[in-house]
């Protein structure tokens, strides 16, 4: 368990670690790939949610998801993603939290995803949880913890 | 400045936030842009440092990097690609740190960072620093800190 004290500090610098699905670049599962691909090069993100029409979160697609598709032995061929479409090489195993879910699981899951896509409990999109805003509120807690707390060794 | 005892508990977590240069992926100034994309692709990393011929640290390139050399306004043109080198569109302007820099300067860097390239005093090339290996002893220093101390609030 992640010490309630440091927990405290951490949610008190006021982050809520959580960024609005306004404020998302975000792609449609039935987007053409070459779209796609067009989108992320402008928003420069790597890797974005993937939404269905009911704006229900159904996967994550980045940059190498889709060349990886228009790549042959003989290099990069676009045209290979024409008439192709996200849900085809999006990722659907992937981690995704619920508002409100536990420090504790949003730590750990960050160490291996560069942001985690939250949901409500009927799977709609409601924002990310980056590493950024993590390690922006740890910086907060290891500046401040020692002018909260007198720390003795046990 | 970051508490020292929390520096402690976050090195002594056996991390040295440090990935030594032999297991890292990086190209060279002098790559052609074409296969440097094809390298990114197979490694899947969207970014990675670059080195001149005595394995010098001289950028950073990404994959994102590359394809908006490729792009014009009727869609992607790998052919623009050949014949053009990493050096030509590789970023220059980027945080790097020294070996044994503090966690002061590294936790700073890396709310904006992936990731933060090591070099030693003559710019060669060490290694990296990423945001897991990071926040992995971040989760150690959660969990373990009110094992080693009695926290009194002030």
């Amino acid at each position: 368990m992640i010490s309630k004290k440091m927990q405290a500090i951490l949610l008190d610098s006021g982050a809520t670690f959580y960024q609005d699905a306004l404020d998302v670049a975000t792609l449609y599962e039935s987007h053409p790939l070459d779209h796609a691909l067009l989108i992320l090069l402008r928003t420069r993100y790597s890797k974005v949610p993937v939404l269905n029409d009911c704006e229900q979160l159904v996967g994550l697609i980045g940059i190498v998801d889709i060349l990886n598709l228009a790549v042959d032995i003989e290099g990069l061929k676009p045209e290979k993603l024409k008439q192709r479409q996200v849900w085809e090489v999006m990722e659907t195993d992937y981690p995704k939290v619920l508002l409100g879910e536990p420090l504790e699981k949003i730590f750990h899951l960050l160490v291996d995803q560069n942001f985690l896509a939250v949901v409500d409990e009927f799977g709609y999109f409601l924002g990310i949880i980056t590493r950024k805003s993590v390690l922006k509120s740890v910086n907060h807690l290891l500046h401040t913890v020692e002018k909260t707390y007198d720390l003795q060794a046990k």
